[in-house]
C-alpha cells in the first residue's frame, strides 16, 4: 500500500488528457508502489474552460486552472505534467523546472532539438525527475523485445525497418487547426509524421538498436491547402508534412528504413518494425500489440519458424499486474505501466528513461530527417 | 454527469471480484450515464478476510462484510453482485431477491439447472432488475457480429463451429479445490471446462443464432487423480470435465460442433466462433479479440475475400466512449461495457440482456451436454 | 536416370486424370528413380470418347480403350490406375488383382467397407503392389507433421481436430449427377462430404494419431433436391451427405472432432487439423499448404509461441527435389511426389502406404460415422 | 492443339535453365495455344558438358551444344533463350538478334544499363520477337493486383513500398563465385541484390504505377571478403552489395521506398509490396503467393477491413488453366504462364511484356540507385 502522496499538475485537457488521467487513477490499483498520485489541479487556457470543467470532474481533478503560470507557482503541486499542444511544452517545461518540479513531458518533447536542449538543461540543472511519454516503450511486446535483445537472442544487427502508418487525413475535407486538429498546424505541431509518429518509431529504435549516425529523407504534402477547423471559410496552405520516409545508418553500422503517413488507406496505427540479426529477428506491429513474432535461428532446421509469442503470460512484463493468461490489455495500460515506472523510479532512485535527455536525441534526429528531406542530402545527427 | 447513486454490495473478492471492482470505478469516466454506482461493500467469507481487507482497500470499497446474510439485510445496498464460487451463486441470490435487491451474478448462473430456475423465479417474482455476466457478449467485435448477422448479412445459417481451448491444467502436478483451484473441484465449480468455458460458448451461439434443439457429447477427464491446494498430502479423484466437446442441432435447423479443453498446449484463451451462412460468414478469435473476419458473398467475385476488421472505429460498437481508431481495448473493458448496458437499462427501462432467463437456457444446454456425455446418446435441451 | 519401365494403363480421364497424367510425365523429372511409368493407355466410357481423345494426346498417352476389360487384358500393362468414378473402383480392381496387374486407385477406395474389404483380399491375394491416392500425406507440411510427431515431439496426445469446408454447392442451381458432378449423386459417389473430403480427413488422422474406436456422427442435407446434370428438367431428391460431423475417441485415449461441408461459405479447401499433445501442438490448413503451425512447449517460456514453418527448405520433406528454399509447390506436386514414394517402393521392395489396407480402414470409419448419423447413436469402427 | 512448332535453343543449364525446361515441357498441356516449342538444343560451356548432358537427356533436349554461337547458327532454332549469368546475356542476345532469331533472356537484362540499351536496339532493329523473364509478373495476385488497379480501385497512389528479403548469405563460409554462386562475384552477376533481387521489385513497381524519377539510395556489404567457391583456399574482397535500400518517387508524384537483403535472418524469399490509394490498398508476399491482401474505402465503414483473397478461383488470372478453386500453384507455374503468354504473343502478334525495353527502364533505374549509393546524393533515372 503506497504511504507517500504525489501531488500532480496536469497542463491540458485533451485526448492525452484523458489516457493520464486515467493512469493517475488507475496505478496505485495494479501496482506495488510507494507514491501514490494525486489528481490536485488540472489546467487549460481560459477559452477552454467549458471543457476542462466537466473533464475535471469526471476524472477526479481536485481543483482546476486557466493560467499555466499559476500551476507552476502552487505549493501544492510536485509533478507538472505536460499534455498540451507541442508549442507550449518548452516554455512550460522551462518554468516548472524552475520552480523545483518533477516534469512529465508528452511526446514529442518539443518543435526542435533547440528547444528540447534548453527543457533538458532546466531539469538537469534543476536536478528534478523528468520523463517522456514515449509510451509504447510500456507495450509489453515492446518491453519483451528490449529484453530479447539484452539476452543476446539476435547477435549482430543488421537490418532495422520501421513503419508508421495512419490514414485519417486523406480526405481534402478534413480541416487544420483548432482545439482538436492542431496537429495538422506547423505552428503548433512543430512537424507533421515526423514529430508525431515518426518520433515514436525512433524513440523505439534508439533503445533497441542505439544512436542514429546519417539520415536520407523524403517528406511530402499531398493536400496543398486544407481549410481552418476555427474558421471553415479560410483556407491556407498546409505546412506539416503529411509523409516522411528516410533511410538510416546506425552507429553500430546497422541499416534501416523509416516510414510514416497519413496517407497508407486502411492502416489505421500500424507501428510496426522488425530488426534481423544474425542469430535472429523480431517483428512487432501495434495493430496486434499484444503478439511479438520472433524467429531464432538456434532451432532445429527443419522447425525454423516466425513464433507469434502470445504476450500475456505472467512472466511477460508488465502482465503480472494486469489479469490472467490470455487476457489482454489495451492502448491506456502503456500509460499506466509508464506512469508505474516513473513513480518505482522515485521509490528505488534509479531515474526512469526515457528522460527529457532520451528525448533530445529522437528531437535531433527528427531535426536532422527535416532537414535532410529540405536538403536532399545525407545529414549527420547532430547531438 | 451522473445523478443517481447506485450502492453496489460485492460478494466475492477473487479474480472476478477485480475486474468488478474496476468496471464500478471506471464505467463513469467512459460512458455518459444517470447512474454512478458506489462501491458500499465488498464481502468474503471469515476466513478470507486478510484477502479481503486490502482488496476493499485498493479498490475502494467503502466497507467490508463477512457474513454475506448480513450484507443482504443492509438497507444501504441496491445491488447484490455475485462474484463467488459456483456453489454458493444460488442461495445468495434467492436470499436477495427476496430482499428486493436487484442482482447481478457471474456465469454460469447455477450449478445446473434446476437451480438456475429458481434463481430466474426468484428474480422474476421479486421483479427485481438481474444480468448474468456473460462477458464476451461485450467484446466490441462480438458485438459487432451480432449487428451483422441483424443486418441480414450472412442469410440462411447452415454452420456454427466453437471452440474454447486453454492448457493451463496440463500439468499432474496443478492441484484442486482451495481458493483460486476451486475450479477444479466440481462440488464447487458443478462442472469443469462444461460450466467454465462452454458456458461462454453457448451464450454467444445462443445470442446470435438462435435455441440448440439437442446435443450429442463426450467429456474426458485426463488427469485421474490431484492433490488438494489446501492439504497437498492428500490426493483425491478428479470429477471434473477437463475436456468437452458437442455435436448440437440449432432450432432454425443449423448444424454447430462445440468443443473446449483445458489441455490444448500453445492455446491459452482461444475462444473461437466461426458461422458459415447462405451470404456470408463470420469467424472471431478472443486471441485476437481487437479483430472480426467476415466474408462477403456479396463482393465483387474476383475479390472476394475474408476481411479482418481492426474494431476499433468510433462507428464500431462501444469503441466511440474509448480512445481512436486503432487502439485496441483489453479484456477488463468487456466487464466496463457490460456494467455501462446494465446501467443504460435502469435508465431507461429496457432490461439489460443477459438476464438470469437467458442464463437458464446456457445452463439447461449444458446440463443436456452433460447428460449426454453420461448417457452416451443424443439428448433434447429441456427448458 | 531410371532402366525400367513400367507401364501405366489409366481408367478415366477426369479431373483426377489430369493430375495423375502430369504427375506420371514429371516424376522423373524430379527424382532419381529406378522405374519410369510409360503412359500406355487411357480409358473412358465409350460415350466419353470426345473426351478421352484429346486428353490422351494432350498428356501423351500412347493409346486409348473405350472398355476397360480390355484394358485389363493387355499384355503390355503392368499398373492399373483407377481414377474413375467411385462405384467403378471394385469390379476394376477385383480384375486388375486377378490379372496379375498392380493397382493404384483414387480414393475413397469403395462405396463402402464390404467393397473395399474384398479390394484388399483381392490385391493381397494376387500379391500385387498397391496403393490408394491418399495424396495429402504427401503435402510436404503434413509429412513434417508425421515427421515431429515420429521425433516424440508432441508427447501424449490429448486432442485432434479436423476440418474440411467447402462452398461450392450451395446455391440451388448447381445440378446433380453427370460426367462431372456425380459427386453429388448417392449412386454413384457412396456418399457426399464423408467419402470424399472426410475421408481425406480420416486417412490422414490416422496416420499421425492411429485408430479410431468410436464415433458419434450427425449428417444433414441442406438442398433437398436438384436437376440432373445430364436432364435438367427433371428434378431428384438429394441422396448424399452435404454436411457431417463427428466426435471420435482414438484408441489411445485420444477425443477427436471431425467436420466437412460443402456450405461454409468463404472456404475453398479448408482442409485443417490441429493436434494438442503434452509437450506440443501442430496445426495444418491446407489453404496455406506450404506452412505448418508448430508449439513447442520445451522452448523458453517467455518466449513461447505458436511458430510458421516455411516448409520449402531442402530439409523438409521432398523439397530438396523441387525449387530453392522459399519456393512453393503446387496443389499437383502432391500426386507426383506420392508416385514417387509409390516407384521408390517398387524399387526397395518395401511397399508403399497407404495401402488398399490402409484405405480399408477410413472406409470402415466412414461406415461407422454414416451408420451413427443414421442410429443417432455412438458407433463402433469395425475393422 | 497446337498446329506451329517453334524450336527452342536453351542457353544454360543452371537452376533458371530447370524452370525454363520444365515450361517448354508443360506449356501445351495446360494452355490452349496455336505453338508448340520444341526442346532443340540446350548449350552449356564446355567445362560444365558433365553437368549439361544429364540435364538435357532428363528434361527432353534433343541435342547438346557447348558452343554458344554455333547454336546461334543453327537453322534449326527459331529462339534463343538466354539463362547463363548476367554477363554472358549482351553478346548473346546480340548475336542471336543478329541472326534474327527470337530472344528471351533472364533477368536482370544485363550488367547495366549501357549494355541493355545494346540489346534493345539489336532486337527492335532486328524486328525479333523479344521477352526479359521477370516471371513475378505472372503471379497470379500480382497480375490480379494489376487488374484491380486498372479497374480504377485505388484512385490516386500515395504509396508505394516494396521489400525482398532472404537470409542464404549471413553466414561468413559461404563462398563466392563458380558455378552456383556465381551470384556473389560482381564480375559475373554486375550486383548483388540490387540486380538480383530488387530488379524484380522494380519491374513490378513499374508495371502497377510507372515510371521512377529519382531516387536516393544505400548499400552494403556486411561481410567484406569470402573464399572462392572453386578455389577455396583463396579469399577475395566481395564486390557485390549485400543490402540496398533507397527512397524514390515515381513521376506520378507517389512516394516509394525499396528494400532487399539477403541478410534477413528468417525470411526465405519475402518479396512484398504495399500500395496506398486514395479509394483502397493493396498487399502481396510472395512467400503467401496464393494470396492478394485488399482494402477497399467503398466498404460500408463498419465493415472496412483488409482482405484476403485467395487468388485460385477460375475467374483470377491463369487459374482455369490449372486446376480447382482452393488448390494453389507453385513457383515454376509463374514461368510456364510467362512462356503461354509469350506463346500467346506470336499468335495475336501482340507482343508480350515484359520486352528488352521494358527490362531497359528497370535496367536504368537499378544504375540510378546504385549510382546514388556510392554519389550520395539524390539521383535522376535516365532512359
Amino acid at each position: 500500500m503506497p504511504t507517500k502522496k504525489l501531488n500532480i499538475g496536469l497542463m491540458g485537457c485533451g485526448f492525452m488528457g484523458r489516457t493520464h488521467s486515467n493512469a493517475y487513477n488507475q496505478v496505485n490499483k495494479f501496482f506495488n508502489l510507494e507514491y501514490q498520485p494525486v489528481l490536485k489541479a488540472a489546467c487549460a487556457r481560459k477559452e477552454d474552460e467549458q471543457k476542462l470543467l466537466p473533464f475535471a470532474k469526471n476524472f477526479g481533478w481536485e481543483s482546476t486552472e486557466t493560467d499555466w503560470r499559476k500551476m507552476i507557482e502552487r505549493d501544492d503541486i510536485d509533478v507538472i505534467d505536460i499534455v498540451s499542444p507541442n508549442n507550449t511544452h518548452h516554455d512550460i517545461a522551462l518554468a516548472a523546472a524552475k520552480a523545483g518540479k518533477m516534469v512529465l513531458c508528452e511526446k514529442p518533447l518539443a518543435m526542435n532539438g533547440a528547444e528540447a536542449l534548453e527543457m533538458v538543461q532546466a531539469v538537469e540543472k534543476a536536478g528534478v525527475a523528468n520523463m517522456t511519454w514515449f509510451n509504447y516503450r510500456r507495450v509489453p511486446a515492446i518491453t519483451l523485445a528490449k529484453q530479447l535483445i539484452d539476452e543476446g537472442r539476435l547477435g549482430r544487427i543488421f537490418h532495422y525497418r520501421a513503419k508508421y502508418l495512419q490514414d485519417w487525413t486523406i480526405s481534402a475535407d478534413v480541416p487544420q487547426g483548432g482545439q482538436t486538429l492542431w496537429r495538422l498546424d506547423a505552428a503548433v505541431a512543430g512537424s507533421g509524421v515526423t514529430g508525431d509518429l515518426l518520433a515514436h518509431s525512433i524513440d523505439t529504435a534508439v533503445w533497441l538498436i542505439g544512436g542514429i549516425d546519417t539520415v536520407s529523407a523524403m517528406t511530402e504534402t499531398f493536400i496543398k491547402e486544407r481549410a481552418l477547423q476555427d474558421d471553415p471559410s479560410q483556407r491556407k496552405p498546409v505546412l506539416i508534412d503529411d509523409a516522411c520516409a528516410f533511410l538510416a545508418r546506425f552507429k553500430n553500422g546497422a541499416l534501416a528504413t523509416f516510414e510514416s503517413t497519413r496517407y497508407a488507406r486502411g492502416r489505421k496505427n500500424q507501428n510496426t518494425f522488425e530488426i534481423n540479426g544474425e542469430k535472429g529477428s523480431i517483428f512487432f506491429d501495434l495493430e496486434d500489440a499484444h503478439q511479438l513474432q520472433y524467429y531464432d535461428h538456434g532451432d532445429d532446421s527443419h522447425v525454423h519458424g516466425w513464433r507469434t509469442i502470445l504476450v500475456t503470460d505472467s512472466d511477460h512484463p508488465y502482465m503480472k499486474q494486469w489479469w490472467v493468461p490470455g487476457c489482454v490489455i489495451g492502448y491506456e495500460h502503456t500509460f499506466i505501466n509508464a506512469l508505474s515506472d516513473f513513480l518505482k523510479g522515485l521509490e528505488t532512485g534509479v531515474p526512469v528513461r526515457p528522460s527529457f535527455r532520451d528525448a533530445l536525441e529522437t528531437q535531433c534526429i527528427c531535426d536532422a530527417v527535416l532537414k535532410s528531406a529540405k536538403t536532399c542530402a545525407w545529414e549527420k545527427v547532430n547531438l
